[in-house]
């Protein structure tokens, strides 16, 4: 018995899409997939109940944040991540590579694994292959992530200053040796990918939990094959492609996937890890791929950037002070939907005034039309691929248009989307 | 046509305590009731649905605040409160009187009115009976209150450091004055009543919009006999008590209220502003009141103490890390019952995780746990009042019992409890 199946149920006949299924222990969720981002074991201002209405059906949780609190033992002893989060659906925790070297105060990294300061208490904490999957067993998650070395995969010369001290923290040496840290990277992924296949295999829960490898190899097309071809040769029921919304372009991120994808077995889940953007999404899912996470619904919706299908409204913007129509007619979220017997949206007008006297009340509606907005357009991709209507998707979605991001009017994020402990706490 | 009709469908046998339904042009409510408190428009962190959920029929919110920001024009203008806020049903908004002394950065007070600076840009405002009104009048709530002159009722010597500081920004004098402050108020409280009910009378809104007057007069009973005496004598859909929660002890309350609740009319709604705990509660239903408001529910949410019917619990305390139960088993709330097919708790041991996380998802399950708290306490109050049952319902509240403040485990709290800008939107 194996922790995980996937079945292709169509193809697109113009592209690489194909839309499925994926079962796994706490059941099953389509493809192409959404996944919100729970960092610590919640989905920031979110009750699980009105994450499942917004049509979510798998979510991510981050391993490094869980690891220091409230640490895999105690999860472990209340039952596991679903129970604790009460998240009876499918879960996919990632390893904590990423955040290791984004965030932590990194002491060294060896080929046995990264040394680094916690951020809760000081102490240092080691994280190896072996030791990552350890605690995602403790955590329970149905779908794994091997434990990866992610540098940049744009030099941190030619990013600009903020990108550049987010990239220089993945780096071990100066950065004229930009070129060595990524084959070094490139090769140690394969080798932690094996250490952590043998721990998991040794686990005894491989029938339970589902370990995917990563693929690195950063914008490199060379590097992306070499990576690819070794990691590939481990037998996985899914295989991600890491390494990519760190500080590219959409350009950039397509080149990659379109790239990688097909390198990639036809017969198992392909995750793009960390993407994205709406036009991100549907030009990856049109390369193949089939899962993707984003902090992009909550973490904007914290900050007041809605997501409509022609960009994304600012909602502190004085241009809204007095419009009353809702974030986007027509969406069947809980904030432009309303409630009651006489349902009425909530107006832009309002949530300004919530985001403006910083009531808890604007991120929530906002994540939660956000996070909707996603699984809406997942839903669009889903029949585009079983009609090959990807024209009609284009028009419904004018903010997937190649060139677009969605951001006419730019919003506030950090240059990276992944899933880390820059996805504050703070709710505006 | 009137704004209010109030009809009493029960009376105990045993003391003075009544049940009754009120009705409003935005439908109707049970008494005796408890308001959940929106400040600014929004109970925080919650959802009216979720609000309309937990039992809670009619809402609070707060002139003061609103009229600083977004301000009453710009709320008439969408069709007022209800509307703006998204909630339909009753609400009522208190004058801004109490706010105004308490957090208003005050210049002056004079028998017109009060001058204050605005926290929100510094601009100097004034508040008079006149546009008290007028505010209320705009923002269109059911209930309105009336503009009173609320001094402490406590001795400001009496007070630790901090209840003196809160208390003496009500003082127009030194403390030696109090006594005369104290008249004062009293006197002044009833000729601006004569001046809202003018100014309200004139509007043509009194058959959309009922206005209580407020009976102050302190701890003293000569001073609050007068106060009532005269207050009643304008002839108002309802009456209010004032000047209590505002730092006394819960057997100081029960005394004003036992007396100051007879002199009200028999047939008209009493609304004891700001109170309270569980306790005080019951003994104002038993001395014959009928509305409440306290900010408990949610300022102790976002502070992770939660109300059980033995006391509250100090969700953060380290006894609760590994602690599998809900915060009070049986009850219905979201936090207690969970959701989906096979719902199951949310636990303590979770709980605390979220708020030593800082995570929005904790001050949220546990608001929406303490509401529930207090509308099922109504519930019990209510079918007390039906059976006269009054010993079963200590039984099933140990937390009612004389003596009992249900701080077993004393709470972060400030002195005050009623409405007002303390009311931090501090998730935590």
């Amino acid at each position: 018995m194996t922790a995980l199946s996937f079945e292709i149920t169509a193809r697109s006949a113009t592209c690489a899409a194909r839309a499925g299924r994926v079962a796994t222990p706490h059941g099953e969720f389509e493809t192409p997939a959404f996944m919100p981002v729970g960092t610590r074991g919640t989905v920031k201002g979110v009750l699980p109940r009105d994450l499942a209405d917004t049509g979510a059906r798998v979510v991510l949780a981050n391993t490094y944040h869980l690891l220091l609190r409230p640490g895999p033992d105690l999860i472990r002893r209340r039952g596991g991540l679903h129970a604790f989060m009460n998240w009876p659906g499918p879960i996919l925790t990632d390893s904590g590579g990423y955040q290791v070297y984004s965030l932590g105060d990194t002491c060294r990294i060896t080929d046995d694994g990264v040394a680094f300061k916690s951020v809760v208490d000081g102490s240092t904490i080691e994280l190896t292959p072996e030791r990552s999957i350890d605690v995602q067993h403790a955590l329970g998650a149905d779908i794994i992530m091997a434990f990866d070395d992610c540098p940049p995969s744009v030099d941190p010369r030619s990013l600009n200053a903020t990108r550049r001290r987010l990239a220089s923290a993945h780096s071990a040496g100066p950065e004229a040796d930009h070129a060595r840290r990524l084959d070094e990277a490139n090769e140690r992924t394969v080798r932690w990918l094996e250490r952590c296949a043998s721990r998991h295999a040794c686990s005894g829960l491989a029938d339970r939990q589902a370990l995917f490898g990563i693929v690195q190899g950063g914008l490199d097309p060379d590097r992306r094959r070499w990576s690819a071809q070794r990691v590939c040769a481990i037998d996985l029921p899914g295989y991600a492609i890491g390494g990519v919304a760190v500080g590219e372009g959409p350009d950039q991120i397509e080149r990659v996937v379109s790239l990688t994808a097909p390198l990639l077995p036809e017969d198992r889940p392909r995750y793009l890890m960390g993407v994205g953007y709406e036009r991100d999404l549907v030009a990856a899912v049109r390369a193949g791929c089939d899962m993707f996470d984003c902090v992009l619904p909550t973490r904007n919706g914290r900050n007041a950037n809605a997501f409509t299908r022609t960009g994304q409204v600012r909602l502190k913007n004085a241009a809204f002070a007095e419009d009353d129509r809702p974030i986007e007619p027509g969406c069947d979220c809980p904030a432009c939907a309303g409630w009651g017997d006489a349902p009425r949206p909530f107006t832009r007008a309002y949530l300004r005034h919530l985001f403006l006297a910083q009531e808890m009340l604007g991120p929530i509606l906002v994540s939660l039309h956000n996070l909707r907005h996603f699984q809406r357009l997942l839903l669009d991709i889903r029949a585009a691929i079983r009609e090959d209507g990807w024209s009609a998707l284009a028009r419904r979605w004018p903010v997937v248009d190649p060139g677009s991001r969605g951001d006419a009017e730019p919003p506030d994020t950090p240059p990276s989307n992944r899933a880390d402990a820059q996805e504050s706490s703070d709710p505006c």
